[in-house]
Protein backbone atom coordinates (compact mmCIF):
# COMPACT_ATOMS: atom_id res chain seq x y z
CA UNK A 1 0.00 0.00 0.00
CA UNK A 2 2.62 2.27 0.52
CA UNK A 3 6.14 3.30 -1.61
CA UNK A 4 9.23 4.60 1.11
CA UNK A 5 11.77 6.03 -1.27
CA UNK A 6 14.89 5.16 1.47
CA UNK A 7 18.32 6.23 1.46
CA UNK A 8 20.58 3.77 2.06
CA UNK A 9 23.63 5.29 2.88
CA UNK A 10 27.40 5.26 1.63
CA UNK A 11 27.67 1.31 1.64
CA UNK A 12 28.46 0.34 5.13
CA UNK A 13 25.32 -1.61 5.63
CA UNK A 14 25.87 -0.18 9.81
CA UNK A 15 25.37 2.92 8.44
CA UNK A 16 21.97 2.37 7.56
CA UNK A 17 19.13 3.78 9.54
CA UNK A 18 17.82 2.03 11.77
CA UNK A 19 14.27 2.67 9.89
CA UNK A 20 15.93 1.51 6.56
CA UNK A 21 16.67 -1.45 7.80
CA UNK A 22 13.43 -2.19 9.27
CA UNK A 23 12.22 -1.58 6.04
CA UNK A 24 14.43 -3.90 4.13
CA UNK A 25 13.38 -6.97 6.44
CA UNK A 26 10.25 -6.20 5.76
CA UNK A 27 9.88 -5.00 2.18
CA UNK A 28 7.55 -7.50 -0.69
CA UNK A 29 10.29 -5.77 -3.13
CA UNK A 30 13.17 -3.45 -3.23
CA UNK A 31 14.14 -1.71 -6.35
CA UNK A 32 17.87 -0.55 -5.76
CA UNK A 33 19.94 1.71 -7.89
CA UNK A 34 23.86 0.77 -8.71
CA UNK A 35 25.40 3.03 -5.74
CA UNK A 36 23.85 0.71 -3.05
CA UNK A 37 26.54 -0.96 -1.13
CA UNK A 38 26.64 -4.54 -1.87
CA UNK A 39 27.01 -5.15 2.32
CA UNK A 40 23.42 -3.54 2.29
CA UNK A 41 21.63 -5.54 -0.24
CA UNK A 42 23.04 -8.78 1.73
CA UNK A 43 20.56 -8.05 4.24
CA UNK A 44 17.57 -8.49 2.39
CA UNK A 45 15.81 -11.30 3.54
CA UNK A 46 15.42 -14.31 1.60
CA UNK A 47 12.20 -14.56 -0.75
CA UNK A 48 12.35 -10.87 -1.36
CA UNK A 49 11.59 -9.57 -5.18
CA UNK A 50 15.05 -7.64 -5.39
CA UNK A 51 14.92 -5.46 -8.86
CA UNK A 52 18.03 -3.73 -10.05
CA UNK A 53 17.61 -0.89 -12.18
CA UNK A 54 21.40 0.39 -11.63
CA UNK A 55 22.16 3.20 -13.60
CA UNK A 56 25.57 2.81 -14.98
CA UNK A 57 26.63 4.94 -18.19
CA UNK A 58 25.51 2.90 -21.60
CA UNK A 59 22.77 0.94 -19.19
CA UNK A 60 20.95 2.88 -17.90
CA UNK A 61 17.06 2.50 -16.88
CA UNK A 62 15.51 5.90 -17.76
CA UNK A 63 14.10 7.52 -14.82
CA UNK A 64 10.45 7.97 -16.50
CA UNK A 65 10.28 4.21 -15.82
CA UNK A 66 11.60 3.30 -12.65
CA UNK A 67 8.76 6.15 -11.73
CA UNK A 68 6.08 4.56 -13.84
CA UNK A 69 7.52 0.40 -12.01
CA UNK A 70 7.29 2.07 -8.39
CA UNK A 71 3.44 3.32 -9.20
CA UNK A 72 2.57 -0.20 -10.75
CA UNK A 73 4.16 -2.03 -7.80
CA UNK A 74 2.74 0.51 -5.50
CA UNK A 75 -0.69 -0.12 -7.34
CA UNK A 76 -0.25 -3.82 -6.63
CA UNK A 77 -0.54 -3.76 -3.21
CA UNK A 78 3.15 -4.37 -2.07
CA UNK A 79 5.27 -2.89 0.41
CA UNK A 80 7.61 -1.45 -2.13
CA UNK A 81 11.09 -0.09 -1.25
CA UNK A 82 12.88 2.01 -3.24
CA UNK A 83 16.33 2.04 -1.99
CA UNK A 84 18.84 4.65 -2.83
CA UNK A 85 22.75 5.30 -2.67
CA UNK A 86 23.23 8.03 0.16
CA UNK A 87 19.81 10.19 0.47
CA UNK A 88 17.06 9.90 -2.07
CA UNK A 89 17.09 14.02 -2.08
CA UNK A 90 20.60 14.63 -2.85
CA UNK A 91 21.16 13.98 -6.56
CA UNK A 92 18.94 10.66 -5.97
CA UNK A 93 15.93 12.22 -7.86
CA UNK A 94 13.59 11.21 -5.28
CA UNK A 95 11.53 14.36 -5.65
CA UNK A 96 10.66 12.78 -9.01
CA UNK A 97 9.92 9.72 -7.85
CA UNK A 98 7.52 11.15 -5.19
CA UNK A 99 5.67 13.55 -7.65
CA UNK A 100 4.98 10.68 -9.62
CA UNK A 101 3.71 8.65 -6.76
CA UNK A 102 1.23 11.74 -5.49
CA UNK A 103 -0.09 12.08 -8.89
CA UNK A 104 -1.12 7.95 -9.43
CA UNK A 105 -2.52 9.11 -5.73
CA UNK A 106 0.00 5.83 -3.91
CA UNK A 107 1.03 6.60 -0.41
CA UNK A 108 4.86 7.49 0.03
CA UNK A 109 7.37 8.58 2.47
CA UNK A 110 10.98 9.30 1.98
CA UNK A 111 13.29 8.44 5.10
CA UNK A 112 16.60 10.30 4.51
CA UNK A 113 20.02 8.40 4.74
CA UNK A 114 23.49 9.23 5.27
CA UNK A 115 24.61 10.97 2.68
CA UNK A 116 28.19 10.45 0.87
CA UNK A 117 28.41 14.46 0.60
CA UNK A 118 29.58 14.28 4.44
CA UNK A 119 30.29 10.69 4.98
CA UNK A 120 32.49 10.19 2.35
CA UNK A 121 35.19 12.62 3.13
CA UNK A 122 34.68 11.66 6.87
CA UNK A 123 35.58 8.12 5.65
CA UNK A 124 39.18 10.02 4.31
CA UNK A 125 39.31 11.92 7.29
CA UNK A 126 38.08 15.30 6.10
CA UNK A 127 35.34 17.02 7.86
CA UNK A 128 33.75 19.25 5.67
CA UNK A 129 33.48 21.92 8.16
CA UNK A 130 36.02 22.91 10.49
CA UNK A 131 35.77 26.25 12.85
CA UNK A 132 38.55 28.64 11.30
CA UNK A 133 38.85 26.90 8.21
CA UNK A 134 35.30 26.50 6.43
CA UNK A 135 32.36 27.29 7.66
CA UNK A 136 30.09 26.64 4.76
CA UNK A 137 30.05 24.05 1.83
CA UNK A 138 28.70 23.45 -1.46
CA UNK A 139 27.44 20.58 -2.97
CA UNK A 140 27.67 20.24 -6.99
CA UNK A 141 27.32 17.50 -9.69
CA UNK A 142 29.63 16.90 -12.00
CA UNK A 143 26.72 15.07 -14.28
CA UNK A 144 24.62 17.38 -15.32
CA UNK A 145 22.04 17.12 -18.01
CA UNK A 146 21.24 19.85 -20.32
CA UNK A 147 18.24 20.96 -18.82
CA UNK A 148 19.75 21.41 -15.85
CA UNK A 149 20.01 24.95 -14.24
CA UNK A 150 23.68 26.63 -14.84
CA UNK A 151 25.92 26.51 -11.64
CA UNK A 152 27.93 29.66 -11.67
CA UNK A 153 31.93 28.42 -11.15
CA UNK A 154 33.11 31.54 -10.65
CA UNK A 155 30.36 32.71 -8.24
CA UNK A 156 31.38 28.90 -6.48
CA UNK A 157 35.22 29.62 -6.60
CA UNK A 158 34.52 32.81 -4.37
CA UNK A 159 32.24 31.49 -1.94
CA UNK A 160 34.45 30.98 0.76
CA UNK A 161 33.79 27.48 1.72
CA UNK A 162 34.35 23.72 0.78
CA UNK A 163 33.00 22.38 -2.26
CA UNK A 164 32.25 18.77 -2.55
CA UNK A 165 31.86 17.48 -6.15
CA UNK A 166 29.92 14.36 -6.49
CA UNK A 167 29.57 12.42 -9.88
CA UNK A 168 32.89 14.43 -10.97
CA UNK A 169 35.18 12.29 -12.15
CA UNK A 170 34.48 12.36 -15.93
CA UNK A 171 34.40 16.20 -15.80
CA UNK A 172 37.63 17.30 -13.26
CA UNK A 173 39.55 18.22 -15.29
CA UNK A 174 37.05 21.31 -16.74
CA UNK A 175 35.43 21.72 -12.85
CA UNK A 176 39.59 22.50 -11.93
CA UNK A 177 40.13 24.80 -14.50
CA UNK A 178 36.43 26.83 -14.30
CA UNK A 179 37.03 27.25 -10.61
CA UNK A 180 41.18 28.20 -11.09
CA UNK A 181 39.13 30.70 -13.59
CA UNK A 182 37.15 31.57 -10.91
CA UNK A 183 40.07 32.58 -8.65
CA UNK A 184 40.11 29.54 -6.60
CA UNK A 185 43.95 28.79 -5.76
CA UNK A 186 45.76 25.83 -8.00
CA UNK A 187 47.29 24.75 -5.22
CA UNK A 188 43.87 24.55 -3.06
CA UNK A 189 44.04 20.70 -1.29
CA UNK A 190 42.10 18.24 -2.88
CA UNK A 191 40.82 14.83 -1.42
CA UNK A 192 38.89 12.41 -3.75
CA UNK A 193 37.54 9.70 -1.78
CA UNK A 194 36.17 6.08 -4.05
CA UNK A 195 33.54 3.92 -2.59
CA UNK A 196 34.02 5.62 0.68
CA UNK A 197 32.86 2.65 3.53
CA UNK A 198 32.90 -0.08 1.49
CA UNK A 199 35.93 -2.66 1.17
CA UNK A 200 37.12 -0.63 -1.86
CA UNK A 201 37.62 2.19 -0.20
CA UNK A 202 40.75 4.54 -1.08
CA UNK A 203 41.54 8.12 -0.86
CA UNK A 204 43.78 10.14 -3.43
CA UNK A 205 45.07 13.76 -2.84
CA UNK A 206 46.13 16.09 -4.66
CA UNK A 207 46.31 19.55 -5.40
CA UNK A 208 43.94 21.27 -7.34
CA UNK A 209 45.66 22.20 -10.55
CA UNK A 210 46.72 18.81 -10.30
CA UNK A 211 42.98 17.31 -10.10
CA UNK A 212 42.82 16.71 -14.24
CA UNK A 213 45.78 14.77 -14.52
CA UNK A 214 45.28 12.58 -11.38
CA UNK A 215 44.16 9.07 -11.68
CA UNK A 216 40.43 9.33 -10.23
CA UNK A 217 37.80 6.30 -10.47
CA UNK A 218 34.41 6.31 -9.86
CA UNK A 219 32.14 6.73 -7.99
CA UNK A 220 34.01 9.05 -5.93
CA UNK A 221 33.57 12.20 -3.85
CA UNK A 222 35.85 15.17 -4.59
CA UNK A 223 36.41 17.66 -1.83
CA UNK A 224 37.74 21.35 -2.77
CA UNK A 225 39.27 23.50 -0.23
CA UNK A 226 41.63 23.67 2.58
CA UNK A 227 39.78 21.24 5.07
CA UNK A 228 41.15 18.50 2.59
CA UNK A 229 44.60 18.55 3.76
CA UNK A 230 43.07 17.32 7.04
CA UNK A 231 43.56 13.39 7.36
CA UNK A 232 41.88 13.01 10.97
CA UNK A 233 42.96 8.94 10.45
CA UNK A 234 46.63 9.58 11.02
CA UNK A 235 48.80 11.35 12.80
CA UNK A 236 49.82 13.51 10.12
CA UNK A 237 47.62 16.09 7.95
CA UNK A 238 48.51 16.81 4.13
CA UNK A 239 49.87 20.23 3.70
CA UNK A 240 49.11 22.55 5.98
CA UNK A 241 49.85 22.24 9.37
CA UNK A 242 46.59 21.97 11.76
CA UNK A 243 48.14 22.42 15.49
CA UNK A 244 46.74 25.88 15.71
CA UNK A 245 43.02 24.76 15.52
CA UNK A 246 42.97 22.77 18.50
CA UNK B 1 39.42 2.43 25.21
CA UNK B 2 38.05 4.52 22.49
CA UNK B 3 36.27 7.39 22.10
CA UNK B 4 33.34 7.41 19.13
CA UNK B 5 32.12 10.89 18.11
CA UNK B 6 28.58 9.97 16.63
CA UNK B 7 26.07 11.65 14.61
CA UNK B 8 22.47 11.11 16.06
CA UNK B 9 20.85 12.28 13.13
CA UNK B 10 17.89 14.94 13.38
CA UNK B 11 16.09 13.37 16.08
CA UNK B 12 13.35 10.57 15.62
CA UNK B 13 15.72 7.99 16.93
CA UNK B 14 14.33 5.44 14.25
CA UNK B 15 16.85 7.86 12.49
CA UNK B 16 19.67 7.04 13.63
CA UNK B 17 22.14 4.63 12.21
CA UNK B 18 22.42 1.35 13.22
CA UNK B 19 26.27 1.84 14.52
CA UNK B 20 24.70 4.61 16.43
CA UNK B 21 21.97 2.51 18.25
CA UNK B 22 24.39 -0.41 18.78
CA UNK B 23 27.75 2.23 20.52
CA UNK B 24 24.80 3.61 22.28
CA UNK B 25 23.65 0.08 23.97
CA UNK B 26 27.06 -0.58 24.86
CA UNK B 27 28.30 3.00 26.25
CA UNK B 28 29.68 3.33 29.57
CA UNK B 29 29.47 7.28 29.35
CA UNK B 30 27.18 9.19 26.70
CA UNK B 31 28.21 12.82 26.72
CA UNK B 32 25.66 14.39 24.45
CA UNK B 33 24.84 17.87 23.29
CA UNK B 34 21.57 19.64 23.08
CA UNK B 35 20.46 18.86 19.58
CA UNK B 36 20.35 15.45 20.14
CA UNK B 37 16.90 14.63 20.66
CA UNK B 38 14.69 13.44 23.36
CA UNK B 39 13.65 10.43 21.96
CA UNK B 40 17.43 9.26 20.98
CA UNK B 41 18.26 9.73 24.74
CA UNK B 42 14.95 7.30 26.06
CA UNK B 43 17.60 4.83 24.27
CA UNK B 44 20.53 5.07 26.66
CA UNK B 45 20.03 2.26 28.89
CA UNK B 46 19.95 2.27 32.71
CA UNK B 47 23.23 2.48 34.33
CA UNK B 48 25.10 4.56 31.93
CA UNK B 49 26.33 7.89 32.80
CA UNK B 50 24.39 10.67 30.77
CA UNK B 51 27.10 14.47 30.56
CA UNK B 52 24.85 17.12 29.29
CA UNK B 53 27.41 19.36 27.68
CA UNK B 54 24.62 21.12 25.58
CA UNK B 55 25.48 24.63 23.93
CA UNK B 56 22.54 26.86 24.56
CA UNK B 57 22.60 30.60 24.74
CA UNK B 58 24.25 31.69 27.57
CA UNK B 59 24.90 28.24 29.19
CA UNK B 60 27.38 27.16 26.81
CA UNK B 61 29.66 24.33 27.77
CA UNK B 62 33.28 25.86 25.93
CA UNK B 63 34.49 23.88 23.22
CA UNK B 64 37.49 23.36 25.32
CA UNK B 65 35.72 21.89 28.01
CA UNK B 66 34.24 19.19 26.13
CA UNK B 67 37.31 17.91 24.43
CA UNK B 68 39.64 17.79 27.28
CA UNK B 69 36.31 15.89 28.92
CA UNK B 70 36.60 13.40 26.26
CA UNK B 71 40.15 13.00 26.58
CA UNK B 72 39.44 12.51 30.15
CA UNK B 73 37.41 10.03 30.20
CA UNK B 74 38.80 8.47 27.11
CA UNK B 75 42.27 7.61 29.44
CA UNK B 76 39.95 6.02 32.06
CA UNK B 77 39.91 3.54 29.73
CA UNK B 78 36.13 4.10 29.05
CA UNK B 79 33.83 3.23 26.17
CA UNK B 80 32.66 6.28 25.21
CA UNK B 81 29.91 7.69 22.97
CA UNK B 82 30.27 11.69 22.01
CA UNK B 83 26.67 11.86 20.88
CA UNK B 84 26.16 15.23 18.35
CA UNK B 85 22.93 16.33 17.03
CA UNK B 86 22.87 16.06 13.11
CA UNK B 87 26.60 15.19 11.68
CA UNK B 88 29.98 15.56 13.94
CA UNK B 89 31.38 17.55 10.76
CA UNK B 90 28.53 19.76 9.74
CA UNK B 91 29.08 22.46 11.52
CA UNK B 92 29.26 19.78 14.90
CA UNK B 93 32.86 20.86 15.94
CA UNK B 94 33.80 16.95 15.78
CA UNK B 95 37.28 17.89 14.18
CA UNK B 96 38.25 19.71 17.48
CA UNK B 97 37.69 17.06 19.35
CA UNK B 98 39.52 14.54 16.96
CA UNK B 99 41.74 16.71 17.05
CA UNK B 100 42.27 16.68 20.68
CA UNK B 101 41.86 12.45 20.73
CA UNK B 102 44.05 13.00 18.42
CA UNK B 103 46.88 14.49 20.57
CA UNK B 104 46.92 12.99 23.57
CA UNK B 105 46.89 9.63 21.25
CA UNK B 106 43.44 8.32 22.11
CA UNK B 107 41.95 5.98 19.92
CA UNK B 108 38.89 7.69 18.24
CA UNK B 109 36.44 7.03 15.27
CA UNK B 110 33.64 9.07 13.67
CA UNK B 111 30.13 8.06 12.91
CA UNK B 112 28.30 9.60 10.45
CA UNK B 113 24.67 10.52 11.42
CA UNK B 114 21.43 11.92 8.74
CA UNK B 115 22.55 15.54 8.59
CA UNK B 116 19.78 18.10 9.14
CA UNK B 117 20.41 19.94 6.31
CA UNK B 118 18.99 17.39 3.97
CA UNK B 119 16.81 15.63 6.70
CA UNK B 120 14.88 18.63 8.09
CA UNK B 121 13.53 20.07 4.46
CA UNK B 122 12.59 16.26 3.75
CA UNK B 123 10.54 16.68 6.75
CA UNK B 124 8.59 19.32 5.10
CA UNK B 125 8.40 18.21 1.96
CA UNK B 126 11.43 19.99 0.54
CA UNK B 127 14.31 18.09 -1.96
CA UNK B 128 17.33 20.28 -1.47
CA UNK B 129 18.12 19.12 -5.40
CA UNK B 130 15.81 18.37 -8.15
CA UNK B 131 16.05 17.84 -11.37
CA UNK B 132 15.45 21.07 -13.43
CA UNK B 133 15.16 22.78 -10.68
CA UNK B 134 18.54 22.88 -8.52
CA UNK B 135 21.75 21.22 -9.43
CA UNK B 136 23.54 22.43 -6.34
CA UNK B 137 23.38 23.61 -2.49
CA UNK B 138 25.28 25.59 0.05
CA UNK B 139 25.35 24.75 3.62
CA UNK B 140 26.12 27.86 5.92
CA UNK B 141 25.76 28.50 9.81
CA UNK B 142 24.38 31.63 10.62
CA UNK B 143 25.67 31.64 13.82
CA UNK B 144 29.81 32.59 13.08
CA UNK B 145 32.30 33.21 15.25
CA UNK B 146 34.57 36.22 14.54
CA UNK B 147 37.57 34.40 13.89
CA UNK B 148 35.50 32.12 11.32
CA UNK B 149 35.76 32.17 7.27
CA UNK B 150 33.67 35.27 6.12
CA UNK B 151 31.04 34.01 3.53
CA UNK B 152 30.49 36.27 0.18
CA UNK B 153 26.98 36.35 0.39
CA UNK B 154 27.01 37.71 -3.13
CA UNK B 155 28.90 35.35 -4.56
CA UNK B 156 26.37 32.80 -3.08
CA UNK B 157 23.34 34.40 -4.29
CA UNK B 158 24.94 33.72 -7.79
CA UNK B 159 25.65 30.41 -7.64
CA UNK B 160 22.67 29.04 -9.08
CA UNK B 161 21.76 26.50 -6.50
CA UNK B 162 19.41 26.18 -2.94
CA UNK B 163 21.01 27.39 0.09
CA UNK B 164 20.40 25.96 3.02
CA UNK B 165 21.24 28.22 6.46
CA UNK B 166 21.52 26.24 9.96
CA UNK B 167 21.30 28.24 13.09
CA UNK B 168 20.22 31.43 11.02
CA UNK B 169 17.02 32.48 13.26
CA UNK B 170 18.83 35.58 14.85
CA UNK B 171 20.76 36.32 11.89
CA UNK B 172 17.92 35.70 9.12
CA UNK B 173 16.92 39.56 8.66
CA UNK B 174 20.05 40.28 7.89
CA UNK B 175 21.35 36.95 6.05
CA UNK B 176 17.96 37.64 3.67
CA UNK B 177 18.99 41.27 2.94
CA UNK B 178 22.98 40.07 1.66
CA UNK B 179 21.21 37.40 -0.51
CA UNK B 180 18.73 40.05 -1.88
CA UNK B 181 21.39 42.49 -2.09
CA UNK B 182 23.46 40.07 -4.17
CA UNK B 183 20.96 39.34 -6.52
CA UNK B 184 18.37 36.50 -5.29
CA UNK B 185 15.04 37.82 -6.47
CA UNK B 186 12.95 38.67 -2.92
CA UNK B 187 10.26 36.63 -4.34
CA UNK B 188 12.68 33.29 -3.57
CA UNK B 189 10.94 30.69 -2.09
CA UNK B 190 11.73 30.12 1.80
CA UNK B 191 10.86 27.28 3.97
CA UNK B 192 11.78 27.30 7.30
CA UNK B 193 11.59 23.58 9.38
CA UNK B 194 11.62 23.78 13.27
CA UNK B 195 12.67 20.80 15.70
CA UNK B 196 12.69 18.27 12.25
CA UNK B 197 11.32 14.59 12.52
CA UNK B 198 10.06 15.37 16.75
CA UNK B 199 6.69 15.92 17.52
CA UNK B 200 7.37 19.46 17.86
CA UNK B 201 8.07 19.47 14.08
CA UNK B 202 6.58 22.61 12.02
CA UNK B 203 7.36 24.26 8.76
CA UNK B 204 6.71 28.17 7.97
CA UNK B 205 6.88 29.05 4.39
CA UNK B 206 7.39 32.64 3.08
CA UNK B 207 9.10 35.14 0.38
CA UNK B 208 12.87 35.87 0.91
CA UNK B 209 11.96 39.16 1.15
CA UNK B 210 9.42 38.56 4.20
CA UNK B 211 11.92 36.15 5.81
CA UNK B 212 13.11 38.89 8.43
CA UNK B 213 9.62 39.91 9.82
CA UNK B 214 8.51 36.18 9.69
CA UNK B 215 8.05 34.56 13.40
CA UNK B 216 10.94 31.51 13.25
CA UNK B 217 12.06 29.24 16.07
CA UNK B 218 15.65 27.84 17.11
CA UNK B 219 16.85 24.85 16.66
CA UNK B 220 15.50 25.61 12.62
CA UNK B 221 16.53 24.87 9.48
CA UNK B 222 16.36 27.87 6.67
CA UNK B 223 16.21 26.71 2.98
CA UNK B 224 16.01 29.54 0.25
CA UNK B 225 15.88 28.84 -3.51
CA UNK B 226 13.11 26.97 -5.92
CA UNK B 227 12.81 24.40 -4.20
CA UNK B 228 11.30 25.68 -1.30
CA UNK B 229 8.42 26.25 -3.03
CA UNK B 230 7.87 22.07 -2.90
CA UNK B 231 5.23 20.15 -0.39
CA UNK B 232 5.83 16.64 -1.52
CA UNK B 233 3.96 16.16 2.00
CA UNK B 234 0.81 17.32 0.26
CA UNK B 235 -1.23 17.25 -2.70
CA UNK B 236 -0.01 20.58 -3.56
CA UNK B 237 2.83 22.82 -3.52
CA UNK B 238 3.92 26.27 -2.61
CA UNK B 239 3.90 29.26 -5.22
CA UNK B 240 5.05 27.54 -8.33
CA UNK B 241 3.36 24.60 -10.15
CA UNK B 242 5.54 21.43 -10.84
CA UNK B 243 3.70 19.38 -12.41
CA UNK B 244 6.09 20.35 -15.45
CA UNK B 245 8.86 18.41 -13.29
CA UNK B 246 7.37 15.06 -13.58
Amino acid sequence: MTVWLVGAGPGDPELLTVRAARLIAAADVIVHDALVGDGVLALVPDGVELIDVGKRPGSAVPQEEISALLVELGQQGKRVVRLKGGDPFVFGRGGEEALALRAADIDFEVVPGVTSVVSAPMAGGVPVTHRGVSAAFTVVTGHRRADEPDIDWRSLANVGGTIVILMGVSQRASIAAELIAGGLDPTTPVAAIHSATTDDESVIRCELGGLGTTEVESPCVIVVGPVAAFDLRSAHDHGIPLDHLL
